[in-house]
């Protein structure tokens, strides 16, 4: 059971806004009704789907003729784009009128734009894009997936420190583990920034996490550990590769099953469980990753998605938003920054010097507290 | 029809070797008969595993105590590790004992021992790692795939130039279509490097390579473009997911199939069709990658694999020996660095001053592409 809390979005990001965002949002209604839609975006084509979706009584309609365009540069977004949908549906969260939102638009504008409005969370020096990627035994929490290009040791270690709270909320995990992507398991692989963010995360106590080192591509399907975390580059190749293979295996599976008239049966005879495997690779169930690290709850749709993928994605904010998971991640840089911590600002690598457990002071049970 | 040349063999590399390695080679052998075999490592275990693969008329065994282990360090390895079989084996093709080298050993040692042992081609400063990836249109070349963690645009380019040249002779494509492994297709995307690379394959006409710019993860299933190029740390993590994604897909669809009776019917009458399928992904099927810009032929076997898929790596090697790889790439190379070309001279990009072709000076040792 969800609080009541309004949630605003840019009801003109994505290849089949507005149509797939509002019927998207008559099913995420079902889920939680009690939740509020504050949409941005054109109220001629919103207002009739708004109405035939039954959606009227709960749902305000703003109206903006702009929209951020899939081609549009970040840059430009910033400078001339105040008034699209997605600007407007941003500023509504910083402005305390929605609790969160929601985008199927322009993942570079949209980052630079929340950056922007909503600006980061105390003690954190970059963003990450977060998601969930299904692997053989469940989920595990991916990050960064493409808003950073280049990442230093510092951003890997927020990174971590981020998505473990990001995984104990939407996983339910009490102790998530977490490890670095890399390209070998041995200290010696990988680039410095991996090196040392893995002496730091290996050797700070107050850090409190299992970290169980470096994982490598492959430890994505296998489910090695709980979370996964790389700089922007790295993960967004490795998600986009993956999602490439699982097509490919798709089309080969297709192909065999249409390749003679007893295959063809064979795939009636099992097309029951045959649909349980659509469904757990079905990429629209993984649907809505998380902008972590900002001062507010922003969650990005997959571009192309349906109406059933950008539920999902809607399911992401309204849970991140209940489960209050920015809150969680204040506590935790604010632990760490803590008197003597002024974690990143003194020092090349957090926790610097400065953040070793004060003598006497018990180490807070957070694990056990906030399960 | 190949023509006879001798093979050399580290008979020691591999989880299951000596007994996978001469297995493979006697597959190998039905299919290239003219080819003989020259290995290095234990006499006593190997001796009678190449009788009993009725071998011993074109098989010659040297002896040696001493083999690579997987987590040896390429460093020491290079210092002490001269009577390995792995160094043997690379020293026989630098003595021109035998045209080419096959390993399943640790990729690092030798990437380390081959550079230094056979040196890198005139024109060339970093070797990379290549292989074949399957995709929806066929199959697909991808490099490096791990010998460079860093890269610069100079060796991207080259990668570029030596990739195209490896997949007109392994695909027997007329003129290969070549893009760069980045996170979106905007020309604003990525890293520094990538950026530079694009435009200077963009516009040097020397080059004459059919580029297509940029491409994503999902590009690889998709089989956008005939050569994929990329640094080592992404493409290592992007081949590796790929593996990890295809044995998620594979596991569910074993448990769907055998989660009633049904499905299990299903199963039988579709199983040719499936078989079919299996083959089609087998990670054999893609077993063998070469590093790529040396002076010889060495080919790197997955270290886990069986008798076919080292098989296969065997018939890489004979391939690319057969088809003059590197004479191929000497020439493409010489023609770029040939009086008028000069590329890198005019464009600062590509190849810098030391790495023209001078006829009769040895390539100087560069930086270590160790890890």
């Amino acid at each position: 059971m969800t609080s009541a809390f309004t949630l605003s979005l840019d009801a003109m990001g994505g290849d089949h806004a507005p149509r797939m965002v509002v019927e998207g949002l008559k099913k995420a209604h079902v889920r939680y009704p009690e939740v509020r839609f504050l949409l941005f975006g054109d109220q001629a084509r919103l207002s009739p789907l708004i109405d035939k979706a039954g959606l009227g009584e709960i749902s305000e309609i703003v109206h903006t003729d702009e929209a951020v365009g899939n081609e549009d540069k970040p840059s430009q977004v910033l400078r001339k784009g105040r008034r699209t949908s997605m600007a407007l549906a941003i500023q509504a969260v910083k402005e305390g009128r929605a609790a969160g939102v929601v985008s199927a638009g322009n993942t570079g504008a949209l980052m630079a734009l929340a950056k922007f409005q909503l600006r980061t969370l105390p003690g954190i020096d970059r963003p990450a894009i977060a998601s969930l990627m299904p692997n053989i035994r469940g989920e595990s929490v991916v990050l960064d997936l493409g808003a950073n290009t280049e990442c230093d040791a510092n951003n890997l270690i927020e990174f971590a420190i981020m998505g473990e709270v990001f995984a104990r909320l939407l996983l339910g995990l009490e102790r998530p583990t977490i490890a670095l992507l890399n390209v070998g398991s041995e200290d010696l692989k990988g680039t410095e920034a991996l090196r040392q963010a893995a002496n730091t995360l290996r050797e700070e106590s107050d850090l409190s996490l299992d970290f169980k080192g470096f994982v490598e591509g492959d430890d994505l399907g296998r489910g090695t550990v709980d979370v996964v975390v790389t700089d922007g580059f790295t993960g967004n190749v490795a998600l986009k590769s993956v999602e490439g293979t699982a097509r490919l295996y798709s089309s080969y599976l297709r192909e065999a099953f249409a390749s003679s008239l007893i295959a063809k049966l064979g795939y009636l005879l099992a097309s029951r469980a045959l649909h349980k495997v659509r469904m757990r690779a079905d990429p629209r169930r993984y649907n809505g990753a998380m902008l972590l690290g900002l001062n507010g709850i922003a969650v990005k749709s997959h571009g192309g998605t349906d109406a059933l993928g950008f539920a999902n994605a809607v399911g992401v904010a309204v849970d991140l938003i209940s489960q209050g998971l920015n809150e969680r991640i204040r506590e935790e840089f604010g632990r760490l920054h803590a008197p003597h911590g002024e974690v990143g600002r003194q020092t090349k690598v957090i926790p610097g010097p400065g953040t070793e457990a004060r003598p006497g002071a018990a180490q807070p049970e957070r694990k056990a507290a906030e399960r």
